[in-house]
């Protein structure tokens, strides 16, 4: 039975009632139980009993609002609420799968977001008998973070066909069991595409600093940060880590340590303007007792600025060189993805930013450094992506935190982007660039 | 049947036969084929299944002379003989696990010519009707290598006390399976202790290049390198690999890196001196998206020169602090291990040396960078340690090589030190230091 709430004929314009931020906040806490960690952190890895745990209860809050719940080829879950049987939909939501030690936040937030501005919408349209263009849909990506299956964003990748279905069901995690394996082992597969997406929506914490900086509650996200990611393998020699001379060594490990510091030192010489990262990096044979002849390491360097990304690139392909003749390791970079500035559809920025006016939120443009789903999203219908304040800019940290008026903030834009987004703000034919 | 080979009557001082020769070979040959490699190398960690039936092929080999074959407790797999019951034992042997992807040499090769020294002592002695003051034990000790089960020379430990028994069996691998485990599966486990030591002696592979660059057949191990060992835990920050600013960062994998390029820095310091190593690093939590917030490594420093070593631990206590500072990363050091130049008893490489001069091989002293079983039972009983030579001192890879006539060689040698150690030439009361 849907809750009867007492603002269901709510006007455009007009800010979340206490009650709807209430019941929001409470059904936060509930699904922030799930994998919680001692320390206020969750661990629910894409696939786990957690997070299989965590989408049933999902499953069980859309239904109770009339939403059905699906599952496509790989996973993704999705809550459907039909306006017009054969309508495409407004896809709104983001991941609730997390890192291993991870904060409350990231992603799950999204959803949840989703979830209840969909309510809210649901109950305005029915009390006042009206019927929006556009279905919609509130979804679950499986496996955005991709710390147990790689790559991440792996359910919204195959969805939008940029990662073949059957190359990311056989992915396996450390122990060989595959995402198939999972998937089916809690029900989560079916043969089902997903439902057609018009336009899409997602809101999402900042993980950085900038909005809590400029004291800004909404962040109008208009593009993702340029990228170079390499996979870069180093080839040295096993050896006996003790007994073998000096200078007789190819220490692949060697090798990659000094790609490590220098990658640092890097981002120093733009200062600002350029991360670097190596967050994933494994040792062969990973003995005490072996030099060890090969190292595989994920580099990442992101830029708001094309030009810049482009110097640091070239500078990283003379350190290879440098380090090559320095360890006698051989060194293969593979780039394996590059983007630049990549935008998100401007009329969506609009319409974002038109929405948080009317509402009197605190809003600006940003750019976003990390992936998110509707990046993948942006390239196949019109996308709008908001953020709100991380505190600290703390993420992929059990520390991660949002206040709840931010969350709750950026629910009541959410909600009222997404009425637009289902009446075709971004898709009538007038509305097409 | 035992074989009947035309010198079973040979006199001290006489070199083997050819006959004998190439039965060691043939053997060595076979050995070599558990856990073979396509490029010729080995892969038989302690307690899987090529280590398993390498050691059912070394026991139908010891039970088809005459030995009985017994396991005490961890597993350590002994070959016995006994001249005299109740009487102690001269323990000689090695290791036949290996590295993940290792040569056909290290370890196996001594556990062979143990066997076979024992088989022609055992044969010279029945047909001469004689009897040795002590009984002869042929080993193969569990889990030398400590690849898979950390500690390395887990077997030998176990036996001379100074690693618990319980402690050894709880030991799990990364999949989280236990010695014990292993070791039951096989049927690898007794309620022995195994038998009494009264002398040891191992034969192995330098693992360096000083023999092969001295032309020097038989290496008679004085001392080991001093060691200083060092668990080192670098704690930092979980935060988002793109989005987190850099001066926000706190990269365990940063510092961690800082210290593999200064460890590889300091032994150029001390030129030909001083051994830096770091063969196992592992990354938590290992996700390309996620700034590392723990690394945990494993670094040797090992010298010929106590001194020397001691400077090397004193700038690398420098280091820690330094790269505290510079990274923001917590850095915890624990010595692990420590040992100065640890000598064998000097009257075994006297043995040593007068058994090469007689058999005319070209002998000298030399040290042991890497660690044995044998440094393990030289704490306990009078031992005697050689070295053969290794081809480029190549080791802990599959190109590891030793010429078969080094190996026949170093054969030879091994089993007239075993029948002298058998005829109490160490462990008379007059004889003992």
């Amino acid at each position: 039975m849907p809750q009867n709430l007492d603002d269901t004929s709510v006007d455009v314009g007009e800010r979340i009632s206490a009650e709807r931020a209430a019941a929001f906040l409470a059904d936060f806490r509930t699904m922030s139980g799930f994998g919680a960690t001692e320390d206020g952190g969750v661990d629910r890895q894409a696939g786990t009993d957690a997070d299989a745990d965590q989408r049933r209860w999902l499953a069980g809050l859309l239904e109770r609002r009339g939403f059905t719940v699906r599952y496509d080829r790989i996973g993704n879950q999705f809550g459907l609420w039909e306006a017009t049987p054969g309508a495409d939909f407004v896809v709104i939501g983001s991941h609730m799968d997390s890192q291993p030690t991870a904060g409350r936040f990231d992603g799950a937030y999204g959803v949840l977001a989703a979830a209840h501005a969909a309510f809210r919408l649901v109950d305005g349209w029915n009390a006042a008998g009206e019927r929006p263009e556009h279905n919609i849909a509130v979804v679950n990506w499986f496996n955005e973070e991709g710390s147990r299956f790689v790559p991440s964003m792996m359910g919204s990748s195959v969805y939008t066909g940029v990662l073949g279905l059957e190359q990311a069901l056989a992915t396996t995690d450390h122990r060989d069991v595959s995402v198939q394996d999972e998937l089916d082992r809690h029900g989560f597969r079916d043969d089902w595409d997903g439902p057609v997406a018009a336009a899409c929506a997602e809101i999402h914490i900042e993980q950085g600093r900038l909005l809590e900086n400029s004291d800004t509650t909404i962040g109008l996200v208009t593009a993702t940060w340029a990228a170079s990611k390499y996979v870069v393998t180093f080839d040295g020699e096993q050896a006996h880590s003790g007994a073998t001379v000096m200078e007789d060594r190819k220490d692949a490990l060697w090798a990659a340590a000094e790609l490590v510091v220098f990658a640092r030192r890097l981002a120093d010489r733009f200062p600002g303007k350029l991360h670097t990262a190596i967050g994933q990096l494994d040792v062969y044979p990973n003995s005490p007792v072996v030099v060890a002849s090969q190292v595989r390491l994920m580099l990442d360097l992101r830029s708001a600025d094309v030009d810049e990304l482009a110097q640091a690139d070239a500078l990283l392909a003379e350190e290879f060189v440098r380090i090559a003749e320095l360890t006698g390791v051989h060194v293969d970079s593979r780039l394996s993805h590059r983007w630049g500035l990549n935008p998100y559809q401007p009329a969506g920025v609009e319409i974002a930013r038109a929405v948080a006016a009317e509402l009197a939120y605190p809003a600006d443009e940003i750019l976003t450094v990390a992936g998110h789903d509707s990046v993948n999203m942006k390239e196949l219908v019109p996308t709008v992506m908001l953020f709100v304040p991380s505190v600290q800019g703390i993420s992929h940290n059990v520390g991660e935190f949002t206040e709840d008026a931010d969350m709750v903030a950026g629910l009541d834009v959410l909600t009222e982007v997404v009425r637009r987004l289902a009446n075709a703000a971004l898709t009538r034919p007038e509305t097409r660039a």
